[in-house]
């Protein structure tokens, strides 16, 4: 199964296109850009969205729900939304088919509607329209909502996960009295998604702001956490945006404040993306197939049987579903696979391309000195444990795993941000290392537009806890203020 | 608060229309026909969705995702199935808007699609063009596949959650290698509905087949849970479809059997949206609002303070944290409202219009005597309870309401299941009982759709518990194989 998987060091790209489809993780549809989540691939973004949703509600946040169209006028409200977005967009212009003369189905032209709707690409214009009618008096800030949604993007070229017509998402849309609570609460988002990175996905990411082009159309400030893959690109991972009071603005949202008077509301938009199962592939995932963290795998320990004939199949069976009480006991996901139609190669095989974190073999002699013999999929090695022992031993190894993904991603992130002061530099560590490149640069956005020409980089983000340190310019010996982040990115 | 809202027996359908909005559960948005659930009616949705998940991963099935768009074409594949549906969709035929001469945004008339794309109406197309990739042997078989999505179909005449263009639900779309096993599958699926409406919606059910009429476009038999409002209306709340291999066939979804032969897929679909909410709200409340039930509600307890002066406050929250620690180590759901802004009268009028089943109030006699003071919104009826027993009498008396609530509406029901056996007695039942009728009829479409014309009355269903009784029709006096359930119906 997994010899069939193109290597990494041979083609990155069709390595990634390859896993996901072979893996069970997605598939493209019949649909232009649209792609088909798999069962397998929907459990473990559903294992992300249970996570992430448990946190926004335990920062304050509610769940709402509103409406896949909007308007096409609402796009124009917001200048410079409109710029950055609403370009590439599923335009809705008809509400009725019909049988045509020739037996087959056409649309309606009689059913054309008034106004074009837009499919969300983002819900911003269409949310703030609504606070309208919820926001009167202070006494209604602030008010945190998220929704889990899909969105449209009509993107020309598209890959699963990573870029697709249309994708899931959640955005969180909040409205606050203060800009300072606005700015706290769009800096807490972004480290809710780095915790969650970091924590669940075993995936270390930089945190830092966007420069002004790469900023969300209609942001003042744009937060980002930034992942580096094995190929040395970077990939924004999540984006959380300090909004100003530019859509209370256009769309007329006040609030009488404590003292009597009537003010717009700040605001703040957040969201990650299913595009995180592009970065979770792409971070610790090798020749032979994915390697999941075991908090984000549907299935964290499989056990094989290996045997011959009914009653070693019977005894194994019996051992097998004793471990397997004892583990989801402690809330571990295990399979039991039973089937008698796979060889046991076949199973160990599957499972590898699957990623699932823990396999334990049961075999005659297992039966007969009362151990299992356990491979880990991180590392590729394998174990006998004793009876008395294995409990314990799958809990800590598990552990363990969760830990050394992220340690390996973070040694390989590491070992990719380089620092450079020439663009001489830039290019050939751009060219023959990968990675973060860590330069200074004077500031301008014809400076970045440059660089970006030149060599496809850009600016990832100015990093939060940069060194403070000036310096000029590494294209064109202008001062600097301190030193960016550049990346090619995916 | 709940004065202002217009009394069941003046206006029920103005009742049901402004409760909805009043009591934060949902609210027209500016695009026709589409609504925005508000947090506390997607709060309940949520409940609804998470109990719903569990069931159906306990019967085997696994989540995925499939495209929004289906080609238009798709539709015309299935001849049945079109007729039905793909009428009044949302049709999307451009992909890209730009700036106009006049600086307004506009359709990119360059940007046209060479095929239309339809937004889902449901996904059954979609779907089973993917199947026939995924299914090639019967050790595919069966494929248990569901998806929570949203959907369009374009209403003309639309109402907060019981009707609108786009809502929310789940499909079901499992294949199997035999008839029998979709068969079984399809009215297991019903019975899961059955169980989650009575037991988390307090809501009783007939569960029965539909008519040819009735039936889901490409269903060879469509099974539904029927319910009854307080206005003597019935209303659908979930449908499980035996497709046979009508979808297979349109897009030739084989399978090799056991035996080596080639056969098409047998197929099942069932459903249910946020027009359950609508059912929760129409069956359950009253003139002061919502009457949720323990197992769907958000909140489940609320703790109100009474109290003057910060250190009686202080005093009756120390009490109340503390009652509010124990509650939720039961995994109670419990809000404490201390808010200084609003009085303890608001707060109680609030509650009730929101159908929090129960109320704890404090006072500072409560304080003196150990006591709390309990009111149930089922009842409106109020208990002092002692400080050793309030827990155990909360736990008991959330149990309590959802059997009332069940046992009430059950009761009403079942006060509304008249015999008739003339049509003159069917339309006095019609007109001044309401409720649903059961009655004889010949089998035929035309009868049913002449009684549909004199009365608005449709069947509801071929009751699955019906006694053998043969008789005749009450309209035509031809005979009948036995009893079916007519109503008006939502």
């Amino acid at each position: 199964m997994s010899k069939n998987l193109t290597k990494r060091s041979e083609d990155y790209s069709k390595w990634y296109n390859e896993l996901v489809v072979k893996a069970d993780l997605a598939e493209n549809s019949a649909v232009r850009g649209c792609m088909v989540i798999k069962p397998y691939g929907y459990a473990i973004w559903e294992k992300m969205q249970a996570e992430l949703d448990r946190m926004f509600k335990e920062t304050g946040h509610q769940n709402a729900y509103f409406p896949l169209f909007i308007p096409k006028s609402y796009f124009s409200k917001e200048a410079s939304h409109v710029d950055g977005f609403a370009k590439e967009c599923a335009v809705v212009t008809h509400y009725r088919l019909r049988t045509g003369a020739d037996g087959k189905i056409e649309v309606d032209p009689d059913a054309k509607l008034e106004e074009e709707l837009i499919v969300r690409p983002t819900s911003e214009t269409i949310i703030w329209d609504t606070y309208r009618g919820w926001i009167q008096s202070y006494r209604d800030l602030p008010l945190l909502i998220n929704q889990w949604a899909n969105v449209v993007r009509w993107e020309m070229r598209t890959r699963l996960f990573l870029r697709t017509a249309e994708f899931l998402w959640q955005e969180g849309h909040t409205a606050h009295a203060t800009q300072a609570e606005a700015i706290t609460e769009a800096e807490q988002m972004m480290n809710v998604y780095a915790e969650f990175a970091e924590n669940f996905m075993a995936i270390p990411v930089v945190k830092g702001v966007k420069t002004a082009n790469e900023r969300f159309a209609g942001a003042i400030e744009t937060y980002c956490i930034e992942a580096l893959m094995q190929d040395g690109k970077a990939l924004q991972a999540g984006t959380s945006h300090f909004l100003g009071q530019n859509f209370a603005k256009a769309f007329d949202v006040k609030f009488t404040s404590k003292e009597g008077k009537q003010e717009h509301v700040w605001a703040t938009s957040w969201g990650v993306s299913t595009r995180l199962m592009g970065a979770l592939v792409m971070t610790h995932s090798d020749d032979n197939g994915l390697v999941l963290p075991p908090n984000l795998a549907p299935i964290q320990v499989v056990i094989v049987p290996i045997y011959k004939g009914d009653e070693q199949f019977e005894a194994i069976s019996a051992e097998a579903k004793q471990l397997m009480a004892r583990l989801r006991k402690l809330g571990i996901s295990v399979k039991y696979d039973d089937r008698d139609t796979h060889k046991p190669g076949f199973k160990f095989a599957e499972y590898e391309l699957k990623g699932v974190p823990l396999r334990v073999a049961i075999g005659p002699n297992d039966l007969a000195n009362g151990t299992f013999e356990v491979a880990r999929r991180d590392t590729l090695t394998k174990e006998t444990v004793i009876s008395a022992e294995i409990v314990s031993y799958i809990e800590e190894t598990l552990k363990k795993i969760q830990k050394n993904l992220f340690d390996k991603a973070f040694s390989f992130r590491d070992a990719h941000i380089t620092e450079v002061n020439s663009f001489d530099e830039f290019k050939d560590v751009l060219e023959n290392k990968t990675g973060f490149i860590s330069a200074h640069w004077d500031g301008t956005p014809e400076t970045e537009e440059k660089i970006k020409e030149l060599t496809k980089a850009t600016i990832r983000c100015i990093p939060l806890n940069r060194k403070e340190e000036v310096g000029v310019c590494m294209l064109t010996g202008a001062p600097s203020a301190g030193r960016v982040l550049f990346a090619k990115a995916y």
